[in-house]
């Protein structure tokens, strides 16, 4: 089901000359200046409040997909139920988050969904390699929510292994609309090489405890 | 002060013939090629077992040093004090490891000793570039002391950011006779890539909560 609500804040950039009512009248090019150097960033705070906004049509947000859907952020839950239904969802603030075959070749995506406190949280694993010979795992948690939303949360990433050894990850969830790329890229996630994962995997299979709080 | 005491056992690699006394009366030639095949892995556990001996004299181990001093397990600590002065000590179960300017170029370490239960642990971060544009920085505890002692023990290494991050790895320290190189080549340690590290950083200095318990 393609729902398309168009964000209500269109971005609007105003002319220099609009942003200070008395510049015509007092000409003063250092504040001109100012507001020349304020003008890139005013434009991407617009670009970035758009991005998250809500209501704006996003691509289907689930990671690696090709699907062709568009919809906003009340639709997404629906339409994963619907086209995506290989998503395991379970519910509860504290569940476990299993993804076989870590040793596959390539770039895999684990993914499945968490329900609780009335929100959906999307699990996230992926599995690539951003440098060369070295395959690393980044696993998040992103609340189907916005940012505003998601400060409300915490969340637990907790891998626990032979010899007492126990590797863990505690943050406040990105929401969805920021993407998983974005959190890959700036490593606001749990972050562990293969051979981490192959200390923590048994017979191929990563477990990883996901437990989600009220802040 | 160099002080050097041999390993009381020797390695010693027996001939296939006297692996098993009936080997010479009842020849069972599958009986041989179990033996030929596991004699490797003896070989290998000797070579281990002497590595971690305690009373072999071994090179200054601490990491990335050109100290050419020797000695044995029981007089690093005399020698720590006396000729790495620089290296911090601390007393007590929990401390903090301060590791400063941790964007400085090349491979780095930081270390130091904190002392408890009536033993040292050597804290060690290692910085450096495994592969090829990606810095990476490794953090250990490692009992001064055998690896049957170090059993005894549990460590745990946090780092506490901003917007409520927390990243923590607990486990069983290494023996220091093991090496931090090994440690490292595992992964058997805290590790995060400098991404990682600049999202804990404050000023270009990494805290470092240490906590070592009694298993």
């Amino acid at each position: 089901m393609a729902v398309s609500v168009y964000c209500q804040s269109e971005a609007s950039v105003k002319p220099v000359s609009s942003l200070n009512p008395d510049l015509k009248n007092s000409w003063d090019p250092s504040e001109l200046l100012v507001h020349l150097h304020r003008l890139p960033d005013q434009r991407a705070a617009k670009m970035e409040e758009e991005k998250l906004c809500q209501f704006r049509p996003k691509s289907c947000l689930c990671p690696r997909t090709c699907c062709r859907w568009k919809g906003s952020l009340d639709a997404f839950i629906p339409h994963l139920k619907e086209q995506h239904k290989s998503i395991m969802m379970l519910q509860g603030r504290d569940i476990l988050f299993l993804a076989a075959d870590i040793d596959v070749p390539g770039a895999v995506n684990w993914v499945m969904l968490q329900s609780c406190f009335g929100f959906y949280f999307l699990l996230v694993l992926e599995k690539c390699e951003k440098h060369r010979g070295h395959q690393q795992f980044f696993a998040a948690v992103m609340l189907v929510g916005t940012r505003k939303q998601a400060d409300n949360f915490t969340y637990r990433l907790e891998l626990s292994g032979s010899c007492r050894r126990r590797l863990t990850w505690e943050a406040v969830p990105h929401s969805i609309l920021e993407g998983v790329a974005s959190v890959v890229a700036n490593r606001d996630c749990l972050v562990f090489d293969k051979t981490t994962a192959l200390l923590f995997a048994d017979n191929g299979t990563l477990e990883i405890h996901v437990s989600i709080g009220c802040a």
